[in-house]
């Protein structure tokens, strides 16, 4: 593969849907993904991988049971494996996320129509 | 470990040395670093790391034996294992590492000043 410069403005341009995660990075088993979120995701969690939101645009809240945080451009937030919490955004947020490959959108939630089992490349 | 926002303009503002990277995040296996680059480093590779750059505030550059990119800010690179590269800031230049918790920041080079074996977290 051919290093490269990756724009995160240029990849945000290339799509407009919500939830729906784009894989633009690849690197020891992680992928490098880019979202845009609106409105309230489901509640879920990761057995198995820790995930970490770093926003671009937007401010993100993510609800944990016990805590609601905000997330500002500029900030990130690492959610452990096994914690549950539920991303909601207000207005768009545009964000980027480093998790293993094998990580699922909607974690032990179940498949909805919010699930996205196979990722685009962009 | 608690579920916090990171800011980087904040963890930035806690150090000034160059070529020292910090840990302000892990996940994973992997960890996030913030470093301060000036001047030229050494020419080394990572047997068995993949390394994300991400640009915060100037232009890095880093040769590779075969070209030259320029990465700028709101964009990142991904130096696969085994690919030789040198980072070049000519000005001050911030970034966010994304890497496995095992990666030396002078890789294959050999230890010298430039050579970081205990990273702070911060």
């Amino acid at each position: 593969m051919e290093v490269r410069a990756i724009d995160l403005a240029e990849k945000f341009d290339l799509f407009a849907e919500h939830w729906s995660p784009k894989i633009v990075g690849e690197l020891n088993g992680q992928h490098v993904k880019l979202a845009k979120l609106q409105g309230e995701f489901v509640w879920h969690k990761h057995d198995n991988e820790d995930e970490l939101f770093f926003v671009v645009k937007g401010t993100l809240v993510i609800e944990f049971r016990d805590k609601k945080l905000e997330i500002a451009p500029g900030q990130f937030v690492i959610v452990p494996k096994g914690v549950e919490h539920k991303p909601v955004a207000q207005e768009e947020v545009w964000v980027m996320l480093f998790e293993p490959a094998s990580t699922l959108n909607t974690g032990d939630a179940g498949t909805s129509a919010l699930t996205k089992e196979h990722l685009d490349k962009i």
